[in-house]
């Protein structure tokens, strides 16, 4: 036991748990680091805000992953410090833990660009409970309406402004358009949810940057359609409780949502290592830090460059560098010692626009409208884990489909007792 | 509209959504005022704290189940007091509502006897909050058993003790042996979870004690096999972070839950009723307030004894409540003012004491184990709202049953950020 390679891997999002699991059977002692007990699919995050999914459809207990892995003690903890020349990890409760090879995949935050005071009022959208504050907010805007009897305050309530059009911000906003168009009308008597203004705002001059532009050009119409109001070019440059400025002009609104830059982890930091702008570990060909080739950095912790193209922060990237380490590890344990360098194979870009709406972008392959739609839906449930999150989450979009309903609108946590 | 009779509502429990239910149609304008935007099916609450079920399993938004029923208006808020002279509910946002007929149903909170300094380290479990917050004080002990090397610190990490051995207390305690000895054993590496200790403490002479004696008798034995050591007959006269102490005897535990006792809203206070020692308005035979026959007070909010008898404060109480104030109202809608009074029929008790068995007392039959668990099932998934959460109780229930996998083992909320 003791002399066995002391793997030591921070984060258990998709980076790390695919490294864990091209690791069976390597004979390694891995110690899995993370601050949640549990592992979660962010690329559903946001239905989880808006509540067609439950917290639990999306996420599972990192320790049941590996519940036959003795080879894997999990520990719940966050970690304080790396110790490069001892080799260990510090946690916060004192303990250090050795390593031989060390994995840092630690995600990311949402960024604000040197205003953080944003954060207050425009959260953004990373863990679960980032989805179940949003949830609450959302729905207690509409609550908060029918009970307002000024009018220009009842306004600003049925404003929601999301900030930034990649992927999520668009998915937002074609979710929460939908639930005042098609799933909330009839339930109140004072207000008219379909009366509710949904801006998207990007300061870049297209949704989907990363989409090609025709595509881009249909998520827009297909977002105007359900009522969102999309606002290409223009910086959002204030955000408060009171609503957002666009250029010059103030828009009154009480709930924003904030999808618009992530920030690498402090990860760069506890290793010394060279960072990007946003915090992001500039990695080695074969995905080690510069200096340390005994500690990778993986998915959101790495800026890897190929080709002067920088490989791009999504779930797909995170696994194939976690399998890539994986890789470069079992042979390195087997005495092999130099690698080709990690190879990225885009596999597509993704994002849904509202019902029966989706944009699938392969290159030269492009997909729009309802078939992108399926296709995305079976797409992620295929990639969830485990025949039961298959199941709830496939049973939740099929009574949305059909019927038109939300199956996880609570709100819950304690800010529910003071609705005013 | 302006002449339609005027009935507000204040709670959204088994009391009132029975009452509006059962309005349909009589032609009156309803208000129903909850501090929740969902109904909460209680009796499942224990199972959602121990990591069986989701939230979204049991609690339905109120809005949608009077989604077609316009003569509906819910609010979400919280009511500051009643005027009985003007008839008016005020509510926090300063609003008030006027009324013809009253009903007050806003049901329970635990209680501490006098020891209200407990609440913090032995919560209750009455809302979803609270049984996230049992939740992750649960399953946040064995991730800090894991991490722990003092032996004695883990080993009260590694206690549990459910104070109250009504269903609740029994149905937890049952549970949480379950998760220890079956669930949780395997995944972790430095701690055997079927170390372990669940204590059930009753200052009662039995476990269950409105059940047949033998009943009590075969719970107890089912609980000892389970590996829950009960203790009855002895209160607890200590509670602190660091343990409780019955009798004499302190015991170190971590976790600790409250299931002993109830204290009613304060809705007596509001419109100066008698109540008795729990708060509970002492009602008429026809579950009016004294002096008030215009205000019906239902549910926990409610004693009412037939006989000599107390009914009991169970779901099916309260919606029978429910129903004989909604059969009042429209009588006396079509000019009838005289009333039977309210007549309460036993529909039995019913409880869980583990995997394959449970309770059932109706009276002159009386079963118990693995027909009494089946039917107890079958019961609960038919008393759910929607064929969607039957589904997915059904699936979760299943996957435990066959796989010994609980679905919706997640830690969440800030302190998940702070394991130590």
């Amino acid at each position: 036991m003791a002399n066995k390679h002391k793997v030591v891997v921070v984060g258990a999002g998709f980076a790390g748990i695919q490294l864990i699991l091209d690791l069976k059977g390597a004979g390694a002692a891995i110690t899995l680091i993370d601050q949640r007990n549990h592992h979660l699919f962010q690329p559903l995050l946001y239905q989880v805000a808006t509540t067609l999914l439950a917290t639990s459809d999306i996420a599972w207990p990192i320790r049941s992953l590996f519940h036959d892995r003795k080879d894997v003690l999990t520990l719940l903890s966050t970690v304080d410090g790396v110790d490069t020349a001892e080799r260990t990890v510090r946690l916060r409760t004192g303990e250090t833990i050795p390593y031989d090879t060390l994995v840092l995949a630690t995600g990311a935050r949402h960024a604000y660009f040197g205003h953080d005071e944003w954060e207050r009022d425009a959260p953004g959208l990373k863990t679960l409970e980032d989805a179940t504050t949003i949830r609450r907010r959302l729905l207690l805007a509409f609550e908060r309406a029918e009970l307002e009897t000024d009018p220009e305050k009842r306004r600003a309530l049925m404003t929601f402004s999301i900030i930034g059009a990649g992927p999520t911000g668009v998915e937002l906003a074609g979710i929460i358009a939908t639930l005042a168009q098609e799933t909330l009308p009839g339930e109140f008597r004072r207000i008219d949810t379909r009366e509710a203004r949904v801006l998207l705002v990007e300061a870049g001059p297209r949704v989907l940057a990363a989409f090609a532009p025709k595509l881009s050009d249909y998520a827009a119409r297909a977002l105007t359609k359900l009522g969102v109001e999309v606002r290409t070019g223009e910086p959002v440059t204030e955000c408060t409780e009171d609503g957002i400025r666009i250029g010059r002009e103030f828009i009154a609104c009480r709930t924003v949502v904030w999808a618009a830059g992530v920030q690498a982890s402090r990860a760069a930091e506890w290793v010394g290592a060279p960072a990007d702008r946003a915090g992001r570990v500039m990695v080695n060909p074969d995905l080690t830090v510069p200096g340390h080739p005994e500690i990778f950095a993986l998915g959101d912790t790495a800026h890897v460059e190929i080709e002067g193209k920088t490989v791009p922060g999504i779930a797909p990237a995170a696994k194939q560098e976690g399998a890539y380490a994986a890789h470069v590890i079992r042979d390195r344990l087997n005495g092999k010692t130099s690698h080709e360098p990690f190879r990225y194979r885009h596999s597509g870009n993704l994002a849904t626009v509202g019902p029966n709406a989706a944009v699938i972008d392969w290159g030269r392959i492009q997909l729009k409208g309802r078939i992108a739609w399926w296709l995305w839906g079976i797409a992620h449930i295929y990639f969830l884990i485990g025949a039961r999150s298959r199941l709830t989450v496939a049973i939740s979009w099929l009574w949305a489909y059909l019927r038109g309903q939300h199956s996880a609108r609570l709100i819950t946590q304690k800010e529910t007792l003071k609705p005013e």
